[in-house]
């Protein structure tokens, strides 16, 4: 484990983070195959947690109720945030396609136990958000897991977690994270549906870095990394 | 980007996913090159966001006031810990090494803007809190990247927020989600330290998956992936 990794193994890893996408368009029907499942699972479960307290589960959902289900609840809170904004911004909206609940091959749940190996977990005592955010480090391991084995992934959070926590009987601690949809697909797009849409542009790095305080841009520690950081260069 | 990972790459990001460790204490004094850095950082704004909206800024630290001041913190809020449970535990933990907040390279505080491309991001209506989420995906990525780089990653959650939230300069609205110390290491550790250490054991993944619904362990949709999870295959 104390072992550097080879460029191969890097680039396999900058694949995966480069090329993952928020998938909702190009699932197919196609199965996913039990053992990539596992591994998926397996990457999730090995992510960071805070005092080591795993504080995730895993609800694996293919059943045609449970999805239309949630599914209902995306239509009536797409419809209720569309109604949030004005034309030409609204239009848009509601042709942008967010979801693909009944079309993917399974629905994941990725919910978050408060109290697994509690009350004391070493890390959540000053900040109890610590919990949350290791479940969300499992999600996006899961997330890349999954782009190197060739699955889709879409997390659909146009949603209630009401509906969510009904529909799959958790308990009133369990706070539900992610509602995620994975599948094969005919395609990875090149980049994120909503920067190509024209929503939104990518940000360059240098706009979302800071030296030594908030708002701070220019430090004498730091000169050859805001260099780099302006260069923008692309190592993706 | 359509392309599939050939076995390489796809063991190049395991390898990250299984060797990546908290680390608190095989810090070197050895600074980070730049372009490592800067790869870094590149990963962790690679990351998924709800709406696209990017909402993640990261502060780079290598000043040691300020870092002097977050040990501060530290020390203080572990003493609080420690007077939540009682001995042999108290003991047990205050043995425990839990931050490099001055022996690390560099340190990091990753935030989140809930201002950012808002009010309105797609995604964030029904589920506020999914704006977090995005910051913390970016903190993996980042912790992958800087592991597949030599670089150890340590995530101190054991302070005041409001504390770093003065320290940095941060305004009100801008939400201090992560702390992270980053440096060379003498070796990464075969295990989590709190594994090895004894605190806790990893779960089995038979543990946390259930099957549609929560905490249904049998399903006949399910059988095959029962028995590979039950098998527990290492595939790490």
């Amino acid at each position: 484990m104390t072992e550097s990794f080879n460029n191969e193994e890097k680039d396999g890893l900058y694949k995966a983070i480069f090329s993952r996408r928020d998938v909702r368009s190009h699932f197919t029907s196609e199965p996913i195959d039990d053992e990539i499942i596992t591994r998926i699972l397996t990457a999730a479960h090995h992510a960071p947690s805070v005092g080591f307290s795993q504080p995730w589960n895993f609800i694996l959902i293919k059943d045609n109720e449970t999805r239309k289900k949630i599914k209902e609840s995306f239509i009536l809170e797409n419809k209720k945030a569309s109604e949030l904004i004005e034309d030409p911004k609204k239009s848009k909206y509601l042709s942008l396609k967010l979801e693909g609940i009944l079309e993917s091959a399974i629905n994941l749940c990725v919910t978050y136990d408060p109290t697994k190996f509690g009350p004391f977990v070493i890390g959540r005592t000053s900040i109890p958000e610590a919990g949350i955010y290791s479940v969300c480090c499992a999600i996006q391991n899961l997330w890349l897991a999954s782009r190197a084995e060739g699955i889709g992934v879409g997390w659909v959070s146009i949603l209630s977690n009401e509906v969510l926590k009904r529909t799959l009987d958790l308990p009133e601690h369990i706070v539900p994270i992610a509602y995620l949809c994975l599948g094969h697909v005919t395609e990875f797009a090149k980049k994120p549906d909503l920067e190509t849409e024209g929503w939104l542009s990518r940000l360059e790095l240098d706009d979302v870095v800071y030296y030594e305080k908030w708002e701070k841009k220019q430090d004498t520690n730091w000169k050859k990394i805001q260099e780099l950081i302006k260069e923008n260069i692309d190592y993706a």
